[in-house]
């Protein structure tokens, strides 16, 4: 646990530089705050202007301060901040809250005061600027001037929060508290000039008080301190869930190739989290709603939901939400209606669908207890959401507490969704440990969540072993940079080990009429030029050629492409025609994030629903690694047109074991040329049936 | 408007029979609820038991009653309810609302209950049974047990609620209150023994305090009705709202055809819905939501919206959504920069993008106000989305003031996201003309809802003229029932106006090759059978065949085909070979809903992606009528490949018009076939380039 970071989290003695005497000026609530919500160290306001606030004595300036504080808030403006910020640091402070706006956000001018800043810090570590400090609800520390502090209490729980955006750390405050969802620590990042989410992703990972991470992400900016954070955690068992703003900017991304342009940005955070097994919250209420169902610790096994209710329409919502989702509500079993029906002799009730419709249990907590223990008792159930309806609003006490009696019979998860409006209600059971909803939406993301944290497992990321160079490396040595002709390109895919057409460059008729006879069959006549990428838009393919007519087409292939390029083609590419196979795409994709793999379906078809499969090389101390066979297969799995791959319709199945090598092998090429790359692309490749391989057919390389 | 349903929502005496003392009781609360909500009429409690409620005299069955009641509430269990029907629909009461449950929603014995219920009633119109009642909140009339009339008072609006579920109908009420929302009506239908959805939609159409109307959706039971119901609202400028459940049970819906199987009955309401104009509750919540942005009668003109914001992170979160929604936010032009730069002199505030973060404003109501006006006058946006951040908590007043004050000025929608949990501030924008929501998809919702509500124009709907049967019909009478063989199905679409690939009926290998000579060019030979649908699956299909060789295919397919489906075909189909053009399917769905025609795009990718498009055909006095153009060019451009018809990637453009004629015609064959028709496919019809036409190549039609 890094020393510093424990310190602002947890500091003895606090300074606070520009502290106003007046609470309601926001330079007056940091002081306010830490007082308000009980901060048991020491409070060090500085301000030469100010002698005391309320009992506490004001120092003057940092050099007049009787100790040295662990932390510092600074409230001074941009263009004062950092000379204090030197001061605290020669002293020996051993972080500051910068909260200052007016740095890089601003433009240029902010930029260079944001260097000056950092230059002034020295050793000690800045949490900012322009942030809105944070909050440590598990110690009573607040280091904020949120105007959400001005409530009086907060639950106390086990989620993290780290915010990259001041405002939102309010709104999560304020939202959580009002639905009794507790909290351990917020942080809210910001411009990040040092402390940044990996720095908290890690400490948090650490602290016994935290049980799940809840993230506001606007930009990673430390991709590989990002994923050893992330893996830390799920290590510890903590699921990291993350919201990440920026998804309508995807389409805006430049595209470095044409596989690049189906992938934006955006689905390269996707990438990212899925293979760090972090919970992507789809909707900003997710990024409480999951964290407070993982929270509870319970585990969801499997798909199928038990809905209990006492009235018809909320059940119906729920059941139908979750069905849309993937989940299952299947009837109870015999044995489980059986004690269902001995509960309530006499009812009308229907017991064998579910939603299970219970209608004296709305009112009568006994029987309420006895259908939840039946319920989770049940082999066919792996997790019981509880439509609480409003015939039960006046007995919250007695709901919560006959649900709560029921929790230690079992691990599954058990999820309430409260279907009036009644926000007390649903604060009382969340705190009794049975996170309760007012939308459908959110029991299924909660659901969600839990089984996609169930289901992560870390030892999907490959071990340092992976990522030491092959034996290929040197043999590229003699390579020339630039854009590589079809030949060369696919010389260099085949060597790492991607099956590639057989194919001979020849120059001329005769040369091309030897080489059909030694392929056999039909083949393929392409031009061969580095500098046309486009060959069938100027007439520089031709299929299906036989010995007999591959010559003529040769020279009129050569007349036709001067004619549209503007230049005579040389040199040409015989090529074995690959036939019945299913065409994918196999290409790189590289932004801030880091470098990808990309799979995808070929066809227009397939392009038009941006059919395609990312996943992020590895990266460990700078250097990449090759994706894992499991990662290949999850990608080919993840295409939305997988059947087509898996004997869909009577088609034969594809050899997925040879796709799989070769995305590994295509991986493997990436990492080690790493930066040598400009752009690599395989489109077309076949996937031939099952025992027959891949063949690639085409291709585009081009080096640094 | 109905006078029935008019003296059900709006009666001057009500009996209450069955009526408890005590208003714990669930049968005890209609009484308390009428007087606690203040009706003004006459309240008539019926109970052979009590004498006296509070102070009204308490009768002790239907023939005491002083006079003939307007409504009667029924609280009677369902093995009783019939008698008091009897009695009150022998007085002449107009309307009773039957409470009770156990009737077809528990099986058979309740079946018949629901029969002697509706037998009993004779001309009496009955509400439920198994409703919760209905609530009239513009005359402050409430007959209902539900609840959530626990609450003292509701801010009463436009909206009209009519609910499947009455327990839904609670949870609206409740939520609606606590969100500041005003309705008009709330009626649950539940069981509709008699009066249905379409009744009271008919009726709020009429209803001057109704603007706006809402539906919660279980079933349509009526779709002719529903239809003309929602065409009559749309017509009185009251855009009809509906959220239906069931959304995940499409897949369990059984398959007709193939073409079936891709268009289940949920994709059935979505039709429907879209063909009348009624606009669909993506989620629960968007059905309180939605209504309430319509109901301020403001106008969206387009998809251009400005954000304005004090606070970065969720001024970024709505832009972002309203941004995958396919909504923009442009940076304010120069002109209206220039504006709010002068309203906030000395401000760091950065003007040129959007959202528009204008610091000062968030916590001064009079530049708050010059920035809203001038975002409003500006061109350069549709709508405005302001931000409340926590600054604006301590002055709610000043804020609603502030945004009020500015909505005369402009028709323009002005929404409001609350970013912290302030749900008094929120109900305090909305009850001042500004909806305010907590979630960013709530706001693209509301917005997505007003676009279309402004776009829909009910002269879509073909008049009766288009219902007229046309010349063929009467040709058809010849044709026999049962499944058609392929060539007399396309001679049937022919005959109705699809172009059908040229083609000849053969029986021996010499017919076959006089065929081919006469058709000219490679054609395709299949087996002409009524039984064998799944031709290729039996070596019944071989294309690209030349005069020389279809002969001795002939007999080859001949053997195969009697090897593998054990019946030796003698009769054969000589076709045309079709190519060069996008393969499509058009095919007919039918369900509880109405007929249906299914536009898809062929192949099996398109088919993994359940790339189709449905439209119903409209039903007026029980004839159908076929489609207009308009529809089936949209039934075109609903498809999400429909780029692929329209020039993608250098492809040549599809002869769209052309489609557009074949789907009219198609949709005109099952319109005036009608129940003849048991299944009818044309699959794949080919769309050849611009001017060449449609081609059906294959096609199955079953008469009844």
């Amino acid at each position: 646990m890094n020393e510093a970071i424990a310190k602002l989290l947890s500091p003895r003695s606090v300074a606070v530089i520009g502290a106003s005497a007046d609470p309601q000026k926001t330079t007056g609530r940091p002081v306010a705050y830490l007082q308000k919500h009980g901060f048991s160290g020491r409070i060090l306001p500085v301000n030469p202007k100010v002698e005391r606030i309320g009992d506490l004595p004001c120092y003057p300036d940092v050099a007049s301060l009787p100790e040295v504080p662990d932390v510092a808030v600074v409230l001074l403006g941009a263009e004062r901040a950092h000379q204090t910020v030197r001061e605290l640091s020669a002293r020996g402070c051993a972080a500051a809250i910068v909260l200052a706006s007016g740095y890089t956000e601003t433009g240029e001018e902010g930029a260079h005061r944001q260097a000056q800043l950092m230059d002034a810090a020295g050793r000690m570590r800045i949490l900012g600027p322009n942030t809105i400090g944070l909050v440590n609800l598990t110690d009573g520390i607040v280091l904020s001037l949120s105007g959400a502090l001005e409530m009086d209490a907060f639950p106390v729980g086990g989620i993290g929060v780290v915010s990259q955006s001041g405002g939102i750390l309010g709104s999560l405050l304020s939202r959580a508290a009002a639905r009794g969802i507790g909290l351990s620590k917020l942080i809210s990042t910001s411009n990040e000039v040092d402390l940044e989410l990996a720095d908290f992703i890690d400490h948090l990972a650490d602290d016994p008080a935290t049980q799940v991470i809840a993230l506001y992400v606007e930009a990673v900016r430390h991709p590989a301190r990002f994923r050893a954070a992330c893996l830390k955690a799920a290590r510890a068992g903590k699921p990291v869930v993350a919201f990440k703003v920026g998804r309508s900017e995807a389409g805006a991304q430049a595209a470095v190739s044409h596989t690049g342009a189906l992938a934006g940005a955006d689905r390269m955070y996707d990438a990212l989290f899925k293979q760090v097994g972090v919970i992507r919250a789809e909707r900003f209420a997710d990024l409480l709603d999951v964290p407070a169902a993982l929270c509870t610790g319970r585990r969801l096994r499997g798909n199928r939901v038990a809905v209990l209710t006492s009235t018809g329409g909320a059940g119906t919502l729920v059941s139908d939400d979750l069905g849309v989702a993937g989940f299952e509500t299947p009837p109870p079993d015999a044995a489980t209606a059986q004690a269902l029906r001995a509960l309530q002799t006499g009812s009308e009730a229907v017991l064998d669908r579910n939603p299970i419709d219970v209608t004296l249990a709305g009112l009568r907590p006994d029987l309420l207890r006895g259908a939840i223990t039946a319920l989770l008792a049940s082999p066919r159930y792996d997790a019981l959401v509880i439509i609480v309806g409003s015939s039960s609003l006046a007995m919250p006490e007695l709901l919560a507490g006959a649900i709560q009696a029921c929790l230690p019979d079992s691990d599954k998860p058990v999820l309430a969704y409260v279907s009036p409006h009644a926000p007390e209600i649903g604060a009382l059971l969340t705190q009794r440990g049975v996170p309760a909803f007012a939308a459908a939406e959110s029991c299924t993301a909660a659901l969600a969540g839990m089984l996609r944290a169930s289901r992560f497992e870390v030892s999907g990321e490959p071990g340092a072993a992976a990522l030491a160079p092959g034996p290929a490396a040197l043999a590229l040595e003699p390579l020339p940079g630039g854009p590589l002709d079809e030949a060369q390109a696919k010389a260099v895919f085949g060597r790492f080990g991607v099956p590639c057409a057989a194919e001979r460059v020849v120059g001329t008729a005769a040369e091309a009429e030897a080489a059909a006879l030694e392929l056999g069959g039909p083949v393929v006549l392409k031009i061969l030029s580095s500098r046309i990428t486009h060959k069938s838009d100027v007439g520089g393919v031709a299929v299906g050629l036989l010995p007999q007519t591959i010559g003529a087409r040769l020279d009129r292939m050569a007349d036709e492409v001067e004619a549209r390029a503007g230049e005579r083609p040389h040199r040409f590419l015989v090529q074995q025609m690959v036939a019945g196979g299913t065409e994918l795409i196999l290409g790189l994709h590289r932004d801030a994030l880091g470098t990808a793999v990309l799979l995808g379906m070929g066809g227009v078809t397939a392009e038009l629903f941006q059919d395609t499969a990312l996943r992020l090389l590895p990266c460990e101390g700078g250097r990449l690694g090759a994706l894992s066979r499991a990662e290949a297969l999850s990608m080919a799995q993840e295409l939305k047109t997988w059947p087509l791959l898996d004997g869909f319709r009577g088609r034969p199945c594809a050899d997925v074991q040879a796709l799989v090598d070769a995305v590994v092998a295509f991986s493997a090429m990436a990492a080690q040329l790493g930066d040598r790359v400009v752009e690599a692309e395989i489109n077309p490749v076949f996937v031939l049936p099952r025992g027959q391989g891949v063949c690639a057919a085409d291709g585009v390389l081009v080096l640094a």
